[in-house]
């Protein structure tokens, strides 16, 4: 016998179970302190192999990525964050700089074969360009930081630092534009605030 | 003995297993046609929950979602889709409009009750505000585009419509603003196009 409530039911597909909910959502947090537990740079090619492969416009994945891990680069780093930022940043054994690729476009023929076209198209049209690595660039860098996590390390997205004063270190010809900053490593001493509410839902979901 | 390479070895962590990286990031494709399988409101819901708990700055939490899942609504979105995603959304059992709330700073005091003064810092600074959208609007659309498959759904994600349509259609009174449109469903028949490639590493990823 088949109930209305029934036929709706989904069919049984494979879903995320507990843990991975746990591990990547639900019971992850900020860190805002970092042991000096080091974390190598096999684990930081990891989180890039499972980001890449999450969808962007027209498959053109505008989103760069600098790994910060030598004293040097950290000493470049530093005074470039915001003050609050700092003491954190230097607790990190890895800080990732995301940034967007103005030119992304040029790897169109190779990312998107079917339409080698869109790189002349989207030379042409700097308002189109610009309006696409503003949405994918962040897009990836909400995968790149659930990515971090599916590694069990822990992500400090930062957005307070001079942005640009680090293109003009990190990227000095002018190509690429600093995004987000994030700390990864693993917990130090006391790491987490307070875990802060989120809306309700009700405030945030329509339905049509 | 401790060998230099063991001395850098991570420590044992949980990190997300096989199945949960395929199902989020190595296997999970875009759907480009659907299954007639509805998807229940309570599924949806728990696309939100999930994604609600990943991070955003100052924890403000810009994205709003709008669930057309009634042929009214459908009938509505449709014509203000690109033409070549019409065929495509008409056959997704939900489509979900991802908008930013351009007053997110509104709830400042209720979800960073450390700083509620950001409500009025906000309110008087237009391109700070504006900003902080811009990005944070696509950063959880990523968690978002996981959260779905992490639910066992497929995801298709579209930028090709008419936004000032679709806000005049759904949002009237000018708070939020379309960002992306995403099909979710169940797999219909030929869902996939053959997967595109992906970036070198070496194009994406420096070192510091």
């Amino acid at each position: 016998m088949t109930s209305a409530v029934e036929s709706i039911e989904a069919p049984d597909v494979p879903v995320l179970d507990e843990a991975g909910r746990a591990l990547l959502f639900t019971e992850a947090r900020t860190g805002n302190a970092f042991a000096d537990t080091p974390v190598s740079d096999e684990q930081l090619a990891a989180i890039w192999e499972l980001t890449r492969w999450a969808p962007t416009s027209a498959n053109l994945q505008p989103l760069r990525v600098t790994f910060v891990r030598t004293p040097e680069g950290k000493e470049r780093l530093l005074p470039l964050m915001s003050e609050g930022n700092r003491v954190k940043t230097a607790s990190a054994p890895v800080t990732a700089i995301l940034a967007v690729d103005s030119r992304f476009h040029e790897h169109a023929p190779t990312l998107l074969p079917i339409r080698p076209q869109m790189r002349d198209a989207l030379e042409a049209d700097e308002a189109t360009r610009s309006a696409m690595a503003q949405v994918n660039g962040p897009l990836q860098a909400g995968y790149f930081i659930l990515a971090i996590r599916a590694q069990g390390l822990v992500a400090g997205p930062m957005a307070g630092f001079d942005a640009a004063a680090i293109d003009a270190e990190f990227f000095p010809d002018g190509r690429w534009k600093s995004l987000l900053v994030i700390n990864i490593g693993h917990p130090g001493e006391n790491p987490w605030f307070d875990r802060l509410p989120r809306l309700d839902p009700a405030d945030v979901i329509r339905w049509a």
